[in-house]
């Protein structure tokens, strides 16, 4: 075994699965350093949905190692004047349009941001609507030779930044929302979960889009201690408040999405 | 070239190809051996469905080289007493739940068990709902450093197993059933294919979901043999029975799903 | 970091992601060749269409870097007396059915082109309907480590061709139509965007499926140019004519798909 692994450069895109866009950028990578690892985080972050994208990065990247290489082409804005970024924060790189889809991964940390803007390192000609092929893909593969990111352009202080809606108090309660579905329809709340140590579990309420469950749903600490059917509520992988259903679609059952209103209060 | 290749990872899980969960199971074993070597086989069993899984692995793990290491993780029992298990058998490992996931891939080889019960090889704090990112990937990474599985927990030898429900006789013939739908509506049944040869193929009767298919039927050695839009019968490439529509969907021609009954008897 | 990055090989196929077919495919080539670098290019290819295929690769394999062997299972004829070729041009190498899928990719390169007759290097007993598996992956992995292609069998100078429709002459412009229809609903054309220069911006007309749309299609060079939702046509990243909607879909709006006539006229 050799004793310095190839660099690692992930991709996470909203071109979708079955795309010759990701394939391209994967190419033009690999020909820039062939001993690149390529690793695909997602391509089916729903088209040009950048809060979705800032939700899914920071689910993801903080488990990756330092030194990793994030390539995120989720770009409303290709051909506009936004900028392409180069972050470096945690250890590890991100190249990404300046959109706010990277600061919720970043979280407090202080990031070193340089705008992209010198050419030498892109791919020519630079299409209109393609810069993840033609400008992202070339700069993740000199950098994954090692090249420092200040070549790459000037320093910047200001970017777009998105947070993830802040939980309201409430006279005896908090009220929040669903930031996440996943497959199975699990639901994921900005509420932190020590939000709910606050009160005892026999005399929590919850609320869910307008419906109170405060009868029809258990506090748990994992699916499996209901029976397949019931409804649960529970500390996600993430820290935060997650309704679910045991073998079952919470989405489904309670005709939640991303933004319905989640309230946790006292009877 | 190098002379040792870089340790191989695979990866199987539910979570479908949109899930942060599964880009958060790479960046573990990934932080934990930077050399490993990813693949991606499937994240798209349908959600907690343990026999799929069962009869995806049988279809895919034994094809690859010894040495590798295989995660899994599809965990309707995530959170409960269930055991999560280090499997070595026919030369490479397996991490699975202990659902029976692993064990038509393994077939009549006699594997060693270990049952998962080490913390320091896990990474803390362990979630009460995610036991694929937070025990089985840091196991892979361990593993695909070299540890020794006996390491990770005790020897035991009792397992969950799921096996292939067994044709049965019938007075002139054999009844079985469809155990897997492939994304070409072809259908894959557990009857092996040498009994097909007990009987003439003139006076082979086909009955599918109590349809019987005598006349509607070309019994062939591939589906070129047939025109496009012919119902054929022939040996999968797995060495059983294959009922399927050359260009087509026999699925859809014949409403035929996982279990539904097929009989192949004498007229 | 090791002088000589490990072979590459790409995969596309139309077997699905939930397919067990692509990961023995993997396993193959892995056993034959443990230190290949697998890539994915696309699994999602719609079932047994070689002209998406043919168009698909004509969008990713040029990107990629010399040396890179490209493996394509889009194979309507398994098991027919079609061949499987192994093809050298622009560098790389593709391993494909004869079936025109690898020619676009190709362009007007002269290709060195072997037919696989030596079973050798196949993987035995050969299936008849999976030859993804036991003909090309392990064909695949000897190249990848180094086999000589002539000893595949012999060179050929016939073989199955794809062309791009080509546009067509107007009095007073061309018409061709659409060719692909991305996950956004852009239409690609086989319109070069030359044609376009031809005429000023403010007497052109296009038509999309009999609809003239005149007043209601912007000429720009980038989606951002024009607010959300406004229809445009601009030079695609591949050179030709797109019709698309500022986040939005032209094939929903215009309820066009391949195939559709494009035309560029003037008034």
């Amino acid at each position: 075994m050799k004793n310095v692994p190839d660099p690692l450069v992930t991709l996470t895109t909203d071109f979708g699965e079955d795309s010759p866009y990701v394939a391209a950028m994967k190419g033009v990578i690999l020909t820039v350093n062939p001993a690149a690892r390529l690793v695909d985080l997602s391509h089916q972050v729903p088209p040009q949905d950048v809060r979705h994208a800032a939700f899914f990065l920071a689910a993801a990247i903080p488990w990756f190692p330092p030194g990793a290489i994030h390539v995120v082409v989720v770009d409303p804005g290709v051909g506009s004047d936004r900028a392409l970024l180069c972050i470096e924060v945690n250890g590890y790189r991100l190249l990404a349009p300046d959109n706010g889809c990277w600061t919720l991964a970043a979280g407090d940390a202080a990031p070193a941001v340089v705008r992209l803007e010198r050419p030498r390192y892109w791919r020519h000609p630079v299409s209109a609507t393609f810069h993840g092929r033609d400008i992202l893909a070339p700069v993740a593969g000199h950098l994954s030779r090692g090249l420092d990111p200040r070549k790459l352009g000037p320093r910047v202080d200001r970017w777009t930044r998105i947070e993830l809606p802040a939980p309201k108090p409430l006279a005896n309660g908090w009220t929040g929302e669903v930031v996440f579905v996943d497959r199975f329809g699990n639901l994921l709340t900005n509420l932190p979960v020590d939000i709910l140590n606050e009160r005892p579990e026999g005399s929590r309420v919850l609320r869910v889009g307008g419906r109170s469950l405060r009868r029809g749903v258990r506090w748990v600490r994992t699916y499996a201690e209901a029976r397949p059917g019931a409804l649960v509520a529970l500390a996600s992988s993430t820290g935060r408040l997650e309704v679910a259903v045991n073998q079952g679609s919470a989405a489904r059952r309670l005709r939640a999405t991303v933004g319905t209103p989640v309230a946790v209060g006292q009877a």
